[in-house]
């Protein structure tokens, strides 16, 4: 089976709002063994939506629709469909009533052009809507000899969500024939994504019958294994296979195979050892903590550290020596050792990292260019110091700085 | 004039990967007057590409593609393309020629098939790509008697806006009446949308020759102008007009008007007073350093900070006496306050901004809910402090939470 998903709103064809609800209800329908074949985008207008609609049913087994469920004259979902199936939409008094009383509640008399919210398409099922106003609608039949599922969903995505999960995902179940997917995501961290294909290409070609993506970015390789059998054993076997085969090449340079962030890992691998962790940086401005923080809970194993861009700030919070930044230059392994051993210091940590280099666009000489960042790692073993020449822009070389850490702090943990 | 753009490429298909070139391009083509009024995705299937060439041809004056244009099997667009005109591809030997020389300055040999690269569509014209190998292609003509223009590009962004830039502006300039357009984009900081609309929909809704959108998101309203008329001067009168009367109305609450960031504004009005900036972040963890640091510049005003996530760096990195986090509690308006004049004073900024509340899930209590957030600016002139409870997610109260930083020390350097 396949399926089309159909976005529905002007703001969508704007250069300022994009459909993301597409990408969750495709991960959706991808774990039911059903592909996505097309994606539309459609403004607020009644014909266009409704030659959508047609097409669709002409060329795609499942349709979802998402927005165009609300109660003003932009909103059009409901007719197109409608006319595209060549029915009647009737008012419930049931959703009007529920409506009524969704607005009593709030304190508020429902105004008349909410009404339209409880029109529903002939033969349609409504979906109660558990978190806003608009009902969505089911609808399953056939159309020109074949079997056709439509579904109108709400588009703001925490609506369209609990909709699809409650009310959507049981009935498409019920309707496709069950089926055995098995799905394995590796992640790898700084390594480049050519090196990690030349070596794994060899081992996952020869499983033909799994499906394997390399995405890449941010410094992050993803490895996507999926695989489809007749039963979940045999899926489940052959995708642990390849991976096993996969982990062994590539050694512990895989940080993840359930999906976890390289944030989470280091989350883990430091509770796990009842470590902490602190951070001066210089370059990436904050974005290592800000990452590390993203996580709740991210007090137990990060004390904090210090955003160092000035040098007196290097020596005043990260004990950096003023005569080696004299020496050396702010932008050395010399400050960026001593940055990491600093912090880790002054915040009596388990680890401390020192992170110092040159973001760009300004700023790069011949001796140090844009790009050259130099990340240190102090704990009680020693410390230890990377140079890197990341491409790209500002955002990039501090991603890749960042991503740096974050692996070097991983593999200390190991 | 219309414009349809078709995405190419399976990946764009799957949970993991969203097509992002259609908003640089709808930016463009609005800048022409070219209104976009659909987008597919359509993934690397031949038979699918031809019938959504085909459909946009009847249905809009210019389609653009992006991707598909590689070496690979997988690289249809070109094909598709032909089938629909019921045209044939030529390849050309001069990019042959073109191709073997940039493979040769890399010191590889082409191998045989990068050719499938030079395959022009009969009647159209080779567009170079400055960046990678795949050139993209122009057609324009009659179908079915109407004046269409087919535009092929590659997919990767950089390429895509490079070639669209040198290529297809001028091309297309040349082919549309010369609009008229005048825009304006006033931003606001941490004001509710619907206090925003309530006060200025009455104002905007006597210029009905000026389009105006309202945007929200991220503690952030923008209100897009928009006007086009018979010449610029007609149409920039309105515009201005319309956003004196709105700048009138909300006063210094529009913090720019020619599409600023808060952070590009914050760093003009540091660098035009001299002055500089400090930051003691508990909640944000960096947030607020990494936002501001993300400029290329910045370390001319902004000279660091702590990330003092635990209370003895509260102490030891801003000064903040243990006895006052013992009384009143870490997140509290007393610590901010304290951490806002400590971290000043450490590193002798102008201005000294301290963050502390629960940002959650986790850590949230009665008294003190995830969301409660206190937000200091101390300066010369003294310490303010604002408490405030926001919605959502982690994510969104540590967003919400260093634009509120922002809008604070904007406003004290007015």
């Amino acid at each position: 089976m396949n399926a089309e998903i159909i976005a529905v709103g002007s703001e969508l064809l704007t250069p300022h709002r994009q459909d993301t609800n597409s990408l969750y209800l495709t991960e959706k329908l991808n774990d039911l063994g059903v592909e996505v074949r097309f994606k539309c985008i459609v403004g607020d207008d009644l014909e266009a939506l409704t030659a959508a609609a047609k097409l669709a049913m002409r060329r795609s087994d499942i349709i979802l629709f998402s927005g165009g469920l609300g109660p003003t004259e932009d909103d059009l979902t409901r007719e197109a469909v409608a006319d595209a199936l060549g029915l009647k939409l009737q008012r419930d008094p049931q959703i009007i009533a529920q409506l009524e009383e969704r607005f009593a509640k709030r304190g508020y008399k429902m105004t008349p052009n909410n009404a339209r919210q409880a029109d529903v398409i002939a033969s349609a099922a409504a979906l109660p809507n558990s978190l806003g106003s608009a009902p969505g609608q089911w609808i399953a039949g056939k159309y020109d000899g074949q079997d056709r599922i439509l579904v109108l969903l709400p588009g703001p995505p925490y609506e369209l969500k609990a909709m699809f999960e409650t009310e959507c995902l049981p009935r498409l179940r019920a309707r496709i024939p069950e089926q055995h997917i098995a799905t394995r995501i590796l992640k790898m961290a700084m390594i480049p994504e050519s090196q990690v294909d030349a070596r794994v290409a060899p081992i996952y070609k020869t499983y033909t019958d799994v499906a394997t993506t390399i995405l890449a970015g941010g410094g992050e390789i993803q490895l996507h294994l999926r695989c489809r059998k007749d039963s979940q054993a045999e899926a489940e076997a052959r995708v642990e296979e390849l991976a096993e085969k996969i982990e062994d090449e590539m050694g512990d340079a895989i940080f993840s195979r359930k999906g976890e962030t390289i944030e989470q890992i280091v989350s883990y691998l430091l509770q796990m050892r009842g470590m902490t962790l602190a951070a001066a940086e210089s370059c990436t401005g904050g974005m290592l903590a800000e990452r590390i923080t993203s996580l709740s809970g991210s007090s137990r194993y990060f004390l904090g550290g210090a955003v160092v861009y000035s040098n007196a700030l290097k020596t005043q919070f990260a004990n950096v020596p003023k005569s080696l930044i004299d020496q050396h230059g702010a932008v050395s392994r010399e400050v960026a050792a001593a940055m990491a051993e600093g912090i880790r210091k002054r915040c009596l940590a388990s680890y401390g990292v020192g992170i110092t280099g040159v973001a760009g666009p300004t700023g790069g000489t011949e001796q140090k260019p844009v790009g050259l960042v130099y990340i240190a790692l102090a704990g009680e073993e020693g410390t230890q110091i990377v140079e890197r020449n990341f491409p790209g822009d500002r955002q990039r070389v501090r991603q890749f700085s960042t991503q740096q850490a974050l692996e070097m702090v991983r593999r200390a943990l190991l």
